[in-house]
């Protein structure tokens, strides 16, 4: 069946997933994305980025794994690009250029409706204006059995956890420090003790957990 | 030269080193105590309880260093105890039996006076109703050139942080969920980017990061 799920979402020590200041040369906001490289440093995202080399350990056994049997992926707009409010023109098309890394649907949460956008690779962007569950609903749809992944931001992701809805979530814990920034762990106090884990392993870089909801 | 420094302060995954409603029965309150699972299995834990056995790889390594060079120790009022407000009578003389593990002066912060306590195996309870930072001097002073350490809870250790004056923190993360409860990293947006991790290293039960103070 079918799962939604999480994979190789990224906390700073001090319980940060992204900095302030998001902006168009900084996605993760200023310094956050000190908190991704132990996901730069591997070889899958070397590879994914046209580079070669990269560490090929525990991190990049589950940067590699975070496609595995995925979909569909939902993500939320400031994760899709820096721009608030309305959509004034059709020229943003994402961080990620012509080819993004998703070859499948994407569903971007919006409160301004788009038109969809193909891109190369099978990738489309599609905009959803209904809220989470409808977004949901239609990554299911889209996904064909497979399972639907939260890409993030924090934001996205907590709705998410705090609605119940996620069956799986693969967190990454990094040794860095951001002192603020978005915190996934914010006002989910009533849904955390429905899920245990059920892998713990660290690199020199990160440690990996795998949080699945209880049946 | 003498440093400041907290060791084996351990917190959950989504950030919390106690849970609500601390009582006689759970000094880390409702369900807190899971956070320490790590270190209540480890041969320096058990020994200090006086029971056998016990694991001794990374968590008892850094288990055992916890006392290392430590001269004097600084605590919380609720550290001491669960009781609030003044002190009714002298009976309380905290968690630890007539022995306390820490064998050296302790400095218990409270806004209401109390006389010293002295305890078998070398520890007495000193009460310091002057702040934070006459609790150091003093807790310096009676190190004698030893390491000064804050045992806890989380409430002092952040004051210290605040304020600038930890050294050096050994922080423990466990992939156990708690949902609710104190945050080391509260408001210490200004003054963790002074920080720097110099060890990271994980069992399967919990992830070690030390983290020193930039000259």
């Amino acid at each position: 069946m079918a799962k939604l799920v999480v994979r190789s979402f990224t906390m700073s020590l001090d319980g940060f997933t992204s900095a302030p200041n998001q902006s168009l040369e900084s996605p993760f906001g200023e310094g956050g994305l000190a908190i991704m490289d132990w996901a730069l440093a591997t070889r899958t995202f070397k590879k994914m980025f046209g580079k070669e080399g990269g560490t090929t350990g525990i991190d990049d056994t589950f940067a590699a794994k975070a496609d595995e049997g995925v979909g569909a992926t939902i993500m939320g707009r400031n994760m899709f690009g820096p721009i608030r409010g309305p959509w004034l023109n059709e020229d943003w098309k994402g961080w990620w250029g012509a080819n993004p890394p998703y070859h499948h649907p994407v569903f971007v949460l919006s409160k301004y409706p788009r038109q969809s956008i193909p891109m190369q690779g099978g990738t489309t962007f599609h905009f959803v204006t209904e809220g989470i569950e409808v977004a949901l609903e239609k990554a299911y749809d889209s996904a064909k059995g497979k399972d639907v992944r939260i890409g993030g931001g924090a934001t996205v992701v907590r709705q998410y956890l705090r609605a119940g809805l996620i069956d799986e979530l693969h967190l990454v814990i990094t040794p860095k420090l951001l002192g603020s920034g978005e915190r996934l762990f914010d006002g989910t106090d009533k849904v955390v003790k429905r899920y245990e884990y059920t892998e713990f392993i660290a690199s020199e870089a990160a440690a990996h957990v795998r949080l699945v909801k209880r049946k």
